[in-house]
């Protein structure tokens, strides 16, 4: 785990190193089903949150914070607002699909290793609050970032992560005494996994598919056609992984 | 490029590859100063995209539309958009650092081989918004996620990206004819690069400096001490990479 002191312009990555931030990232799950019991290192968690520490905030404002929580009543205080928050949304889901999302499992709190809250500081660069002026919520898009820094470096490490987001903020500030400039990013559920899933739980259960991609580019404004050759390439590349073990 | 079938429980990556991952994430650079004036072949430009359509999503919502811009003259209209929104932002930063906030380049929007405007469709799953109910803005937590495959991808590439906040969200929105109901999440400039630097522009400039990570973690509550062996594991990750050459 070095952090270079030079970076040139990308050579510095042949295809197996580019291969494995590839793989990081198409078999990371968001994993609720799988954790083992194992304790979780300490050296392993300090990596984990130097890769979170270093990702890209506005203006440098590294607004983050990260709570560990590991005791286990305050874990299920956090489980039982979570099962609360699921009662409430669960009206909000078509009718014909109520009885699956009941079958979901969607958290891991309690037999996670650890959990982690990542919250964002609104106030930390207060007197130069360079990049934000026009879009404020930019310091909480930095801390998202840093939540997916820790996921794909989790992936990396065989370290299962859930974001658990069935729940009332409110409760949970109060529950971690998060002060009120102070808004929490990312509940998640952290530990060692028996497996990684080969896809993602929501596809798995049918509750919904990978759209193609394709579909989803646009050229030079919002629903313009064009672009022909870069959509061909996006699907040649996944013609590629198909025909691959 | 493999979308592997199956994933093992983090066997998978051996140091090599999670040096790889690592390493991406330190070089990563917000870039303004180094592209270079080279096209960006397509299949690379795919496989970032296809990076990006990776991430996590919120009721695996995938809200996410990319916005391929090429134009050179669209390109001067957004250039002008961040010009305008630069002066109006500079009376907001302490009076001893705004000439030194003239003088940083904060975008590349037209020496870089294309802009990207990522964006969230708030609606796209409105009759089963699985996640949401509590936590409307996931959706958009989910955009920033896809935005950071997408740079980590591109630096294992040797594709310089710079993202581009300093901009009147209104304004971009009518230039792109994005819709009411999408929120451009991140306007980035993308292309080949001479170099990353070693640090970030900012911390290079003086403008701020990493802070240290052990006084970022907390424990079981906000400002809760403790946790004093996983500090002291942050604090050894640096010291060895350190003394690293």
């Amino acid at each position: 785990m070095t952090v270079p002191a030079t970076a040139a312009g990308g050579e510095d990555f042949d295809q197996l190193g580019r291969d494995a931030v590839y793989r990081a990232m198409f078999t990371r799950r968001d994993v609720r089903s799988h954790f083992v019991s194992d304790d979780l290192d300490d050296r392993v968690l300090a990596r984990l949150l130097t890769a979170a520490h270093h990702a890209p905030s506005v203006g440098y404002m590294q607004p983050w914070n990260f709570i560990v929580i590991r005791d286990a009543e305050r874990r299920r205080q956090v489980r039982d607002l979570f099962l609360a928050a699921r009662e409430q949304e669960l009206p909000a889901m078509e009718e014909e699909r109520r009885a699956l999302y009941r079958k979901l499992k969607l958290e891991g709190i309690c037999e996670s290793a650890l959990n982690l809250c990542i919250t964002c500081d609104r106030q930390r660069s207060q007197n130069s609050p360079l990049g934000r002026w026009h879009n404020p919520e930019m310091d909480l898009y930095s801390t998202v970032c840093a939540v997916q820094n820790f996921w794909l470096a989790a992936r990396a490490e065989g370290v299962g992560v859930g974001w658990v987001s069935i729940i009332e903020t409110q409760a949970l500030k109060r529950l971690l005494s998060i002060p009120e400039h102070v808004t929490p990013i990312a509940y998640l559920c952290v530990g060692r996994v028996s497996e990684f899933a080969p896809k993602p739980d929501l596809e798995a259960h049918g509750w919904g598919r990978r759209l193609p991609l394709p579909e989803l580019v646009m050229s030079e404004i919002f629903c313009g056609a064009g672009e022909a050759p870069l959509k061909s390439a996006i699907v040649r590349l996944g013609a590629e992984d198909r025909r691959k073990p």
